[in-house]
Order: C-alpha cells, then sequence, then structure tokens
C-alpha cells in the first residue's frame, strides 16, 4: 500500500466507487473511465483519479479501467477480500433490523452472535440466531474470531455495552446509539447517525426556499 | 448566506459540529475555540474554520466563539430552527427503528405517518402511530405539510416507493434500501448505507493487520 494516512473521506468514497463496480460487474460491463465512476457516484472524475492514487497506478490512458480488476482492487483496501464476523449487542427494533440486512451480506458482514441483557429477549430466536445473554459473548468472539461489534441498544447503555465489548477484546465497534461513547485510543470507534444525511437534506431543502423567496 | 455552493462534506461536518455544541451547551459551556471544536469532533481545527468561512464571520480572536449564537447558527444553516414532518414508508423491523429512533425528535424531525402495503401490517400501531394503507399518503402529506420521505422497504420495493413518493410531491428522499433508485432531478435524494462505516474499520483493523506482519 502505498501510504497509511489516507484521508477518511477517500476511504468513504473507494466504499462508494466499490458499490459501483460491482454493479458494473454484473450487468458484464468489462472497461470504465474515471468519468464513468465519477457521474455514476455523483462526484468529479478528478476526485475519482486522485483518490485511486492513494493506492498506486490505475487503468490505461484512453482506455480506463478493467472493471473486475478495480472491483476486487477496491474490495481488498477495504479489507473486503474475506469475510467478517459481528457481534451484534441489542436484540430490539434495530437489533432485528440489522440482523435482516441485506446489504451487510453482500459486502461480506456476517452478525455471528446476537446479546441481550434483556430476560425478555434472551433466547428469542432473529433469522437463525438465537439472542445470547451477554455472558456468552467471550465464547462466540472465540468461536468465529470476531473483531468488529456492533452496538444498538438504547442510549443509556451505549457506554456499558462498549466496555464489555472492550473487555472482551473486540477491535472495532460501530455505534448506532445517537449518543458520544467513549473507548481507549486503540479501538477503532465509528458512529452511524441516522439524522446526518436527513440534515443534508434540510439544508438544500432550505436553499431551495431561500432561492423562490428571493425570486 | 454567502454562498450557495457549499461542499456536501462541509454540511455534514456542520451537522457534526452542531451536534457538539449542543451537548457544550447542555453543559453549560459559553465559549468554545475552533480547537476545541476540532478535537471534540476529530477534524483539524483549520478545517472547522474553513467550513465556518463558507457561512460568514463568526468568533473573536482569541476569545473563540459564543457556544450558544454558534449553535443556534448552525441549526438555521441545516434548517433545523424549525421541525420537520417525515413521512416513512416501510413498517419492517427498520421502519419501527427509526419509528423508535430518538436521534430524530432529538434534531426537530418527526415522523407523521408510516404507511405499508402489508395487509398485516396496516392498522397496527407503532408507538402512537397507525400504519396507514399507502393510499393515504397524500392525506398526510398535506395534513402536515410534508416535504421528506424516508424509505425503510426491502430493496424490491425501494423504486416503486420512490416513485409514489415522488407523485405524491415530496421533495426530498432518504433511502435506506441498500440499492440505487432513480428519481427526477428536482428531488434531493440520499441514500444511508449502514455498511460504509464498517467498511472505514474494516480499512483501518487491515492497516493494522498490515502494520503487525511488517514488524
Amino acid at each position: 500500500m502505498k501510504s497509511l494516512r489516507v484521508p477518511e473521506a477517500t476511504v468513504t468514497r473507494l466504499s462508494v466507487y466499490s458499490r459501483f463496480l460491482e454493479r458494473l460487474d454484473r450487468k458484464g460491463i468489462t472497461t470504465v473511465s474515471s468519468g464513468d465512476i465519477a457521474e455514476g457516484v455523483g462526484v468529479s472524475p478528478a476526485q475519482v483519479r486522485k483518490d485511486l492514487a492513494y493506492f498506486g497506478e490505475f487503468g490505461t490512458r484512453g482506455v480506463g479501467y478493467n472493471v473486475k480488476d478495480l472491483m476486487r482492487y477496491t474490495q481488498k483496501i477495504l479489507g473486503l477480500d474475506h469475510n467478517w464476523s459481528l457481534i451484534l449487542v441489542g436484540a430490539g427494533n434495530l437489533g432485528y433490523a440489522l440482523c435482516t440486512h441485506k446489504g451487510f451480506n453482500a459486502r461480506g458482514f456476517t452478525i455471528v452472535g446476537v446479546f441481550d441483557n434483556d430476560l425478555s429477549k434472551i433466547g428469542k430466536q432473529i433469522q437463525d440466531l438465537e439472542v445470547y445473554p451477554l455472558e456468552k459473548m467471550p465464547e462466540i468472539i472465540e468461536k468465529y474470531s470476531a473483531r468488529i461489534g456492533v452496538i444498538a441498544v438504547p442510549s443509556r447503555n451505549a457506554q456499558e455495552t462498549a466496555d464489555i465489548m472492550v473487555k472482551n477484546k473486540l477491535e472495532a465497534i460501530l455505534n448506532f446509539a445517537p449518543v458520544t461513547i467513549n473507548v481507549p485510543e486503540h479501538i477503532e470507534l465509528r458512529n452511524v447517525d441516522l439524522s446526518v444525511k436527513l440534515e443534508i437534506l434540510t439544508f438544500n431543502l432550505g436553499l431551495r426556499s431561500e432561492k423562490n423567496s428571493s425570486i
């Protein structure tokens, strides 16, 4: 890999490019230009070239990129050339939704254990997974060599859930609770805020109203 | 507003800054520097200043920003100085999770109608909302002056759901289905991909393994 200091925005776009390339590949398309990728995902062609340049030389001038090669390469960069086992805590509505979310499996993510401390949920079945008590987490983590935990509990339980994940030696946490949690520096933590994208919509609708009212 | 051409990444960060300022305000903190904001949300101080500069002059050199003023201003820019009514289609697990998601209400988003075409779901109650058939959408949109629709249906139904929203004159759509949908140019569309952030984690875990193996 060319450099370890890749901006997170580049990694995010790489994930989007990778999905776009998968779609092209499924359609049987074999070559693609940076312009096509740019148009398909809504960024500039220069941005696509700049993002890919972090990881080396791709494509042939005037010919473009080989779809399958670039798709596999982006998947490899993102760590998606193998499957990942996820531990999920929180068997509420969001937990159910995540367990049945087709987008995870499509990218090689498999939820291998669902945990809750609510006695009314323990023992229930979500798809082919039984909801386990938190005490069973170490066993499942070891069995599947899981490194990533997903937090889908109410905000008030998010920090203690993160603490348990850290104690159980998970290395990365994806937090869906709309609250800030603290973890040691060696843990990779990202928050999924479900309303950030809503606010891009309201920002744009606001601009639109402003435009109309200034006519 | 200074300029209409604000990069989407700036709007996204503004949404994050705004939440951070709300937290400071709740704690009773009255002034903040760009350095504090930067550290609190994980970007550089220069980035914070650059992002805010799109919207005019803020803060006093050597004193910093007034938390309450900047919080209100960022909320106003994002269109969050008033409430937004959301229409939700899809009363499955994800729909339930979104209806009960505390993060929406905290930012002034209220789901005012839940719709599904599944007869086994219509008439059911999610919190204080009854699940309505799709035919009732125009009535609810008019009643609440809703402009934004949220798609929480399975991928195979996402496009037809978007078409119905467009036909019913919604102006913006937030799509949670892991599939590309097409809408006319005048519709604001954003997709929430639940696995993009997971892929940032796997990218970083990949770098880590690489580092370890090269020791």
